[in-house]
């Protein structure tokens, strides 16, 4: 299996995590995953199972599987889990007496009001898992796995890093190349096609949506966010903005470009072209000198929003930056405001070992939006670029 | 967007499904959908949302979305919805608002203990749904949307028969090739791997993980189940058995198929062999002929199962059948047993519409295992067959 040595190094953080966060017992019950994937999955297992499923991993390092029958030669055969069961008719007596070999005082689960990533339990599968634990005492000591989950996806090990890091020079590489073919007068769907067409000539994966990625805005029409490209044209004096990730071997990039189209006879961007670039390059900067182990998602967005709000611009309606890995949203620890759909993710403290984006856009009336977005490591004294940073504006010529 | 005609004919069946269910609205509750898709969005939207999302059905055919404001242009342009509302910093009064509109006395939500696929809804999202709806009357209402799901899922439109049949034709066409090409000697991992290069050079997808697809059983030593493919060699005077399933333009199929190497000398089976073969395939006629529309799923995997026992062979550990479409385990309904593991799906009533497959196996000691598996679509009457089901043991010569 190509992701093992990548899973046993996720698997050997787990336990370390769980004495931090002082639980016991980390279970993941879950079925059918090719159906309704727990996300978490890619990181301790590997594979897709069919049945009711146990994954148990307890804070000494012991590692339990239990799963159906056909299915446990094959786990057995990964060598992941110390011991693994596999049963015929239900999961339940065995998920019980393996419980009251590990007699935990606390168990957590997969669920998560505030970070997706961490709440790959079903509501059905958590009905049943509370039918198998309630004539027990393990009933009263179900927690939620979200600190666990969160700091598991977030430490981002070697192997990780390098996939990312991958992803990312693959992602430059492309826009290198696209940008040498961009000319006026394309529409934003054959630019996106320009994209489009490197990805699936590479045989690559898309970090989000094909539907939207990438991201191709231009001129003051241009609508902002999640949109599918259109029919608009790319016009001299307006901005051309994409938005593009790719995915590699599981991990993903994310990254933001800006171009300016120049006019007949310009030779350098106009001053509120060059001055939304200065502006949005500065917020990057500045939020990205207070990023470091320990500080909270807020307080990094809070120094980047209100250099954007100095400079006389509007603030931006989304966070400054989010995890970046094996999804372009790769679980909590957002660097945003402190707004409703953020709850709960932009209060906790960044550690060694996230990797951020670091994002945010302006409108330049009358000739489209100024949006830059780099992808950042987190070290143990302030960050290092994965991304090689948008320092210029970069110019289409007529 | 290349889906958009078939989540039409799905949307289509909402309403009626509805009615017939006695349920006012169906609310999907969702978010982060790269991270943790709830399943139906494939069947009633198409693509991926960020932030909480709600896309609401009446029982009218009224159809509402709500989504954050950075991705409402793209709702509101696949033009599937009524009515499009996007949001910026949280859902709550939106979601609140629209429900007022409905007045519903009963709101569907996607969670089932039986039915994977209709267990969409993870726990943290409920938790936070009934947050929302806690001080209103509503947080009284909420059922489970099982009965929706299963129906909209199972009764497959004219588009998803036909995508069925396109993959059943292209893995006939690979089983065919392939089968030209196998050699006593050659390994279970070098069987695997031709299947495999045929996936991939095509261009197409897996109806369930590449790493146990296609299951490759020969010998007697051979695992039986979701195993990975081996070094165990084919011999002569053993069996051959596949099971394998690809994905084209996101349906499935799922075909087992036979063979035996003939030692040096035979023309045709050994009697031990050939039985059984026959007792295999009269089981799955005995199936197939009392599969129709109403039937329990328990009544028919009884009369396969039955049929193999009278035959004097011990019972096979898992489901006569069960529904294929977007993924080879479709939903609800299962052929099978009451077992734990089954529970709830298998005193489902088969309907018009249904894709089942058709599958059993029987050991043949010293020789390996003998197992098939068929594809069939429930009509008014019974079944048409979606496979050309295999009629005859086909041999491998030395």
């Amino acid at each position: 299996m190509k992701d093992k040595e990548l899973i046993e190094e996720k698997l050997n953080q787990v336990a370390q995590i769980l004495r931090e966060c002082d639980i016991d017992l980390w279970l993941t019950f879950t079925r059918e995953t090719m159906t309704m994937p727990d996300p978490i999955l890619e990181l301790i297992l590997g594979f897709t199972v069919t049945w009711h499923s146990a994954f148990i991993l307890g804070k000494s390092g012991r590692k339990v599987a239990i799963v159906g029958r056909y299915e446990s030669d094959t786990v057995r055969n990964l060598g992941l889990y110390d011991h693994v069961i596999g049963y015929d008719k239900g999961i339940g007596r065995h998920l019980l007496s393996t419980l009251d070999e590990f007699k935990p005082k606390t168990i957590a689960v997969n669920y998560s009001q505030s970070d997706a990533a961490a709440d790959g339990l079903t509501h059905g599968n958590f009905l049943t898992l509370r039918g198998y634990l309630k004539k027990t005492a393990y009933i009263d000591r179900l927690v939620s796995a979200e600190e666990i989950i969160s700091a598991l996806r977030g430490r981002k090990t070697p192997l990780e890093i390098d996939r990312v890091r991958r992803a990312i020079e693959i992602t430059e590489s492309i826009l290198d190349r696209v940008s040498d073919a961009v000319s006026p007068g394309m529409t934003q769907r054959q630019i996106a096609a320009m994209f489009q067409d490197h990805i699936e000539n590479q045989g690559l994966g898309y970090a989000w949506d094909k539907l939207h990625n990438p991201i191709v805005t231009c001129g003051p029409e241009s609508a902002i966010g999640h949109t599918i490209p259109g029919d608009v044209p790319l016009e001299k004096g307006h901005t051309l903005h994409i938005d593009f990730g790719v995915k590699v071997n599981e991990y993903c990039s994310d990254i933001q470009r800006m171009w300016y189209v120049l006019e007949d006879g310009e030779t350098t961007a106009p001053d509120d072209v060059q001055h939304a670039f200065n502006t949005v390059y500065g917020a990057l900067k500045a939020g990205e000198k207070v990023l470091k182990p320990g500080i909270e998602g807020r307080q990094v967005d809070s120094v980047a929003r209100q250099f954007i709000i100095d400079a006389g611009y509007p603030e931006y309606m989304h966070a400054f930056g989010h995890l970046l890995g094996r999804f372009a949203h790769d679980g909590a620890t957002i660097l945003g405001p402190l707004w409703e759909k953020y709850e709960g993710l932009s209060n906790r403290k960044v550690e060694v070992g996230n990797i951020f984006t670091l994002e945010l856009h302006v409108p330049v009336p009358g000739r489209g939006i100024m949006s830059l977005e780099e992808d950042v490591l987190v070290t143990e004294n302030g960050v290092e670029y994965l991304t090689t940073p948008q320092e210029q504006l970069r110019y289409i010529r007529p």
